[in-house]
């Protein structure tokens, strides 16, 4: 098995839909949306994240003699359709927001212009993709953001759905702020800072703790953090760390960096004793770093009662983003040309639920940024072919709720286009920034927000206003199809 | 980057204890235990799962030169250790309980027994395998208990937590006893049924629904499942069923298998509905397949309502286990022995929470059967070297409680190891059986249990308890320890 070539990485409906639109001579060519409805973890925002690996994705698929094979045995493809796709290769154009933007519900992350087959295809790698690293690096923002300056490492490894969510996971959780990660692949693969020290097994390994603490000490004279916490964290841990923090005081080789970790019992309660103990016998610089079930309620909780913690390993809840572990990405089709038409008609996607009904024709979108303050002040989705003039005044206005306008006067704001080329005609067009840049651009990214639309519980929504060419367009069709 | 070599898929600090094994000449035999604490989700059991992954990674651990630049370029690792890294093989033992066991708390669901290094190198990767797989494995048996008779499918792959998420996610949910999977990579790798219709970007890519459904029933004669919610379920999507499948039947071309499907709305209103007009059209053996935010608990509440439907697709919730997207598998050192002693000396990790405490030794378990009803009466943990013998009376008591004790007279029960050998001195000595056998064995498996344990809500506990030996041993080192 060679998980890494993800040709075969779709559902199956995807392949019987294609033969459909083959056998019947279906060659339109047509505008998917990938876009999402709600914020995970009742988050004000989410961080786009996964293009990188869906680049990979689109340059690397073609069918295998092997896949071929598997995919006549199921009795259900004909020949002729399995020789298309023995030859198949994506020669479509792809537009996305680039990884580590601050994006809202129902605005396309990423859009597929091509021929309705090869668009079809890769729904389903598109969305694992995207809704999984979206998700994660979405999470780690709320993360950094709880724990305020301090740093946060990402530690969930063992606890990740599989090794790819592990990896994966960590590139996103390091893109969303978090300063490095325990997992050495991740590390290896993105070129991230890995992270780490010792466990339980280390200290169970030697005879007593103070042994076990200076060995490791002795091994690692710049970074030095001991754990405490395998036999009593005030009356055993903390005393030995302390001990072995003195001997290397005395010997003049005192580490770079240095302090404890804690993983288990009332992280509040023992910090701010350890804290104590460690400032009383001349290590106010040790660092105290806390690990064991943590997320961004529990940080803010412990921080709001005063833990003197600088250092946070999160895991599991990270890793998995406990709370909300799927991120509701959905690929839904836009519109749709036949070969040599000029023009896009545009398709909509009707539901019971107006949250659901989904914005029609071949679309782009506008980050309207404050001209002073470079916060935004609210997203257009529009059609592609609109132009707007930062002199002129803009008015913007709630797609549902359409009473609620608000007028920005020309010269105040400044546009940014959000969807950039990836893909033109098959080739990439498009090069993506190292992890480290990336994570960066998003601490960027993450200021063009208002504290009020960050926090965590509760936040201000930002605005997603459609122009008024598209929202005419989205009434007329839902109108007609009213009238059907 | 090739997240196949998983050699790397660790967490950096068992690299850096490794060194420090290395560098201080601990040539000592571990025994590590992994094993859980809660079930997942509030299940009275789990099911053990991703062996074969495990077998996959350990035979193919080895660090490229690649690797060892990347840590070399640390700065943290010396070109000695560098070197043993470069030469590392894993030339231990693995003793493991086979996958689509019903497991429970405490038990030991693998060991490694191999020199400290080798030992800790795999932790990591060993509990994301098994703890994602087992979680979901779980996850699919809870929801296929749900479904009663109905067939499940696994239809998760978009909402999945990574590529591997979905693929492996796959192979857990059908051992789980799920019928198939949407997977095609899942299918191929894992040899699985793979099952999937068409999207709604189907019926929107015709003028109008009726053609849509005609296309796809001409083109897939022998299975035909129309999804009748695009636009309007009762009002458009099953009357244009009916009309398709009453000109089939006027053509004399009935499929074999046919029916429809529903992706949103009030499943049990509509699915009721339709079930009425399907009957009275004269197509009382028409499928209704359901899809849509389904899990265990929400198939439950549906058929509690009635709702007529044979078939369910499980997404998001299965395969992100989104109630409990973690299984808190664990790996703990539990005896060492220097080189060339003969006996092991069982290793302890204390804590302040006793169901923490881990259980110390060289460990086996036994699983004991009412000889009759071949239900399980209980498991035993015991230590490598006791004897039982099935005529004896045997009285097993709650570790924990005590005062909780029962005799099985002898002759009324059968025992069966569960640990079983996986690796001999680094040699695999075990064959995996196909994902569909491990899924037959499965559905035996959870055959063993009695209902009151399977019930989805607030299970009765089965008891896994300590041999005699075992529970003198435990106790003797927490005196010890408390004595120090």
């Amino acid at each position: 098995m060679d998980i890494n070539h993800l040709t075969l990485l779709t559902d199956l409906y995807e392949l019987t839909m294609m033969q459909g639109y083959f056998k019947t001579g279906n060659d339109e060519t047509v505008v998917f949306d990938v876009f999402y409805r709600d914020n995970p973890s009742g988050s004000g925002y989410a961080i786009t994240c996964g293009l990188d690996q869906v680049i990979d994705y689109i340059k690397n698929l073609s069918f295998s003699y092997d896949d071929i094979d598997y995919l006549r045995n199921q009795g259900i493809f004909d020949e002729d359709f399995l020789e298309y796709l023995a030859g198949y290769h994506f020669t479509g154009d792809i537009y996305a927001i680039a990884e580590g933007t601050v994006v809202f519900p129902r605005e396309p992350l990423l859009k597929v212009k091509a021929p309705i087959m090869e668009a079809q295809l890769v729904e389903t790698a598109l969305l694992n993709i995207i809704n999984h690293q979206s998700l994660i690096a979405t999470k780690a923002s709320r993360v950094v953001y709880a724990a305020g300056g301090s740093g946060v490492m990402e530690f969930g490894l063992r606890r990740a759905q599989g090794p790819d969510a592990g990896t994966y996971g960590a590139r996103a959780a390091v893109i969303g702020g978090c300063d490095g990660t325990s997992n050495v692949l991740a590390g290896k693969c993105f070129d991230i800072p890995i992270l780490g020290t010792h466990a339980h097994s280390w200290i169970m390994s030697f005879d007593d703790e103070y042994h076990a603490f200076r060995a490791y000490a002795d091994l690692y004279p710049d970074s030095c953090t001991l754990l405490v916490d395998t036999y009593d964290t005030l009356r055993s841990g903390v005393p030995n760390a302390i001990r072995v923090f003195e001997e290397l005081r005395a010997e003049g080789h005192m580490p770079k960096h240095y302090g404890i970790r804690l993983d288990s019992g009332d992280l509040a309660y023992l910090t701010k004793k350890a804290r104590i103990m460690l400032d009383e016998a001349g290590f106010p610089d040790a660092v105290i770093a806390a690990s064991g079930d943590l997320d961004e309620n529990l940080i803010t909780s412990l921080k709001s009662q005063g833990a003197p913690i600088t250092s946070w390993g999160v895991g599991t809840k990270l890793i998995t983003s406990a709370d909300c572990p799927a991120f509701g990405g959905v690929y839904k089709l836009a519109a749709s040309k036949p070969k040599g038409a000029d023009e896009f008609t545009a398709k909509i996607k009707i539901s019971e639920n107006p949250a659901k009904i989904t914005n029609p024709g071949n679309k782009t979108i506008y980050r309207i940024y404050g001209k002073e303050d470079g916060k935004i002040r609210g997203d257009l989705i529009c059609l592609v072919g609109e132009h707007y003039d930062e002199s002129d005044d803009l008015t913007i206005f709630d797609p549902q709720a359409t009473w609620k306008k608000s007028t920005l006067a020309g010269g105040t704001y400044t546009m940014r286009e959000l969807l950039v080329p990836i893909f033109i005609k098959g080739q990439c067009v498009y090069k993506s920034p190292s992890v480290m840049d990336i994570r960066s651009y998003c601490k960027d990214e993450l200021n063009t927000l208002w504290d009020e639309s960050r926090r965590l519980v509760n936040p201000q929504e930002v605005y997603v206003d459609l122009s008024m060419p598209l929202y005419k367009l989205k009434n007329e069709l839902l109108d007609a199809n009213h009238k059907k």
